[in-house]
């Protein structure tokens, strides 16, 4: 039994859609960013860096996208979602969660969380003039180093594709045109057609 | 037998250090930052991101370091440099070296990588300008949050250790002044006198 706290289109889509893949046993808590929610002392109790998502375990909190995955993969073998027994094909899944976590979250967190690291208005606007530009450089690197195709790992459906595929749903915001880039844009329409992604997709938006 | 391509004081030295500590059959080659060689064209083969570090490993190149830093303690379990039969131990050693890479690392590169996220100088002015207030917060979470100690993990030393040491020793250039937080001062200070940091270090500032 798992808990999952979320927020709409944040990247705990990824964990989201993972627990309804593997069919786990869990309940869903929306945390209203508008509302400071994630700011509450009752959730920086389970998660001290006031982010989305946490995992709560049958073990204990848990933060931190690409730590969920592999926790969840690890934790569900059956289902196959990592390969666990190779820490090369392993490793080189987590490098590709790594990049989505440290460089395209973080290139597309200047376009709306610019106060992170400035504190005047002309530098956040200046952050945001640049992020099409980096976000294009992330997908140009994704397109020609990252999909085998169909998944990310072949015919193997793992943790990266619904990483990469929420990343990929923040292109529009920043003004990134993805048809330029037609392995992410297959991966894309393709993983969409999951029932898993539909039915997350859907308790999202509401 | 491995391959670490390094550069001086950058985040590669955690994988160095773990290197050393596993006692590991490895080349180290020194990548000059200076000299571009990062750009290289052969470089950019081994690791189209133009980063460090990148290890070649028997299976072929591994980027990222908290990938790197799982793969090294999959590969040589007999060294026990983390949990590896316990999926919720190794998801909480994951989510602090994704926090140290998606959130530290990326505070700390807004000191001297600004061009990556503004073009306009008084905006990298800005960002510098805010450094010491991004990582004095990032080490108060450390502080709070993520050092049982002696090591991250009480007793067990992981491979968590000499991560949280390498982003440590930029306090100093980040304008941190870490004597302000007990358990990060500690942590320094006892790792420092590991035989296996010792020879990183000398190493690395030949």
């Amino acid at each position: 039994m798992y808990t999952l706290y979320f927020a709409t289109g944040a990247c705990s889509l990824a964990s989201h859609i993972t627990l309804e893949e593997i069919g786990a046993d869990y309940e869903r808590r929306r945390v209203e960013f508008d509302a400071m929610e994630h700011q509450s002392n009752e959730y920086r109790a389970l998660n001290p860096k006031a982010r989305v998502p946490t995992l709560i375990t049958p073990h204990g909190p848990l933060t931190e996208t690409p730590a969920i995955l592999a926790y969840l993969a690890q934790s569900h073998p059956e289902v196959a979602l990592a390969p666990l027994d190779d820490p090369y094909a392993f490793g080189q899944l987590q490098a590709i969660n790594s990049y989505l976590c440290s460089t395209v979250h973080v290139a597309h967190a200047h376009s709306s969380r610019g106060n992170r690291w400035v504190d005047d208005q002309s530098s956040i606007e200046a952050m945001k003039r640049k992020v099409p530009e980096t976000m294009t450089a992330c997908f140009q690197l994704m397109e020609d180093t990252m999909i085998q195709g169909p998944w990310v790992f072949g015919d193997n459906y793992t943790v990266a594709d619904p990483y990469l595929f929420t990343v990929t749903r923040w292109a529009v915001r920043d003004r990134v045109d993805i048809t330029q880039f037609p392995k992410v844009s297959e991966h894309h329409r393709l993983i969409g057609e999951r029932p898993a992604v539909k039915n997350v997709l859907e308790i999202e938006a509401l």
